[in-house]
């Protein structure tokens, strides 16, 4: 079967985090049945996901980069097969202005993008969940709480991640989702602030987001959503 | 190649209809490789469909039920291959007794649903919308307000649509989108209102929710959409 590269592929929804929902769904295995490059985080919150070439990342909250097991699981993840072009370079910018670009060169806020910027960086921030491997875990306010921030600085790696438009808040992270990963690899995690010397930008646009749900999580089934104060958690947690 | 009765299809997001994105932007014949059975509208919010068994039947704004070309085009739609099992059957309901008997059922509201009610109805108000075929198009206010409503008494037929969860209000509409068709057919559209007499229940549940958007539509592209107003009348239009 040919590699579709048109969809994102999502296993779960950000909502479900939001009250705590962080029992882990889908193992890895099933996961990269979906692609082979992506952003999630494990069972409890516990660390940050980079996937790429079909190998899994994890960044732990002691800054420790390890590869993940296919039997190893994630409440929630984002994953496509690579198939992104080169669009342009981007040198000597902050990470608003990285943002800013992006969605020019983009030139629509309203579909879903992977992006991945791919070169050296003056300065690179990242965060990474201390999760609760085992229940009863927090709320994602909470959880989002215990987490570890790095700095680098003169340092080659890939920022990579997806744009969702905010219209889909309740079932994705909206506007810019991007983890960070060394060449090494031995830094990375989720990241809160960058400034670019200078990277090539590539990007690839998705016709489809295929939204896969833990259906069979009786927790997820029984829980009851309040839609705003998803969308608030969402915002304040993961920006 | 299998059919996948796990995943529930939608061409386009509600969102786009809020601010008069009308165009059709999808052929039913595209569409209806992705299901056999939904419910939509054509280019301009042009009456109320209604799929069944692969055959597309538009209740217009006359009231009139007629058969649906493949050249002619959707810019918001649902569809899935109908494998849903009977749960047993409603009688003597009111129709917020019969969304209130259908969630007991389910169990969740978290997940999507397709909806079948196959039976007797003492009464049933539809309404269809008449939708401007040519642009300029107005808004889903404007729209929705140049709607015709059809009652009818002691009619056998279908109540059919889906349920989705209220957190991807952006994407779809939120809680129940029933549209009937009666067994002739001869009587149909958006379901208003409906009182049950004796009916099956049929439900399936999905997985995946495949959200299929225009991305070659440069108006939809471009528009600027704010989430909080397109909730608001996507509640007060569909409901």
């Amino acid at each position: 079967m040919s590699k579709n590269t048109q969809t994102l592929y999502q296993h779960g929804t950000l909502a479900l985090l939001v009250p705590g929902l962080l029992a882990g769904t889908q193992t890895i295995g099933e996961l990269m049945h979906h692609g082979d490059t992506g952003i999630g985080t494990l069972t409890g919150l516990d660390g940050e996901l980079i996937m790429r070439a079909g190998q899994v990342y994890q960044v732990n909250a002691d800054g420790h980069v390890r590869i993940v097991g296919p039997e190893e699981q994630v409440p929630f993840a984002n994953v496509h097969y690579q198939d992104d072009r080169a669009v342009g370079k981007i040198t000597d910018q902050n990470f608003a202005g990285i943002k800013a670009t992006i969605l020019q060169v983009m030139g629509t806020s309203n579909v879903f993008y992977a992006v991945r910027l791919v070169g050296e960086f003056d300065q690179v921030q990242t965060r990474a969940v201390r999760g609760t491997q085992q229940p009863p875990f927090g709320t994602l306010a909470e959880t989002a709480k215990a987490q570890s921030v790095f700095n680098a600085t003169d340092i080659a790696g890939t920022l990579s991640g997806y744009y969702s438009p905010a219209i889909y808040g309740g079932a994705t992270s909206p506007g810019f989702h991007l983890h960070f990963l060394d060449d090494e690899p031995t830094f990375g995690g989720h990241v809160l602030d960058a400034k670019v010397r200078r990277a090539t930008l590539y990007l690839q646009e998705f016709t489809d987001l295929q939204l896969h749900l833990p259906t069979g999580n009786e927790q997820f089934r029984q829980e009851q959503f309040n839609t705003d104060e998803v969308l608030r958690d969402i915002n304040q947690a993961e920006n």
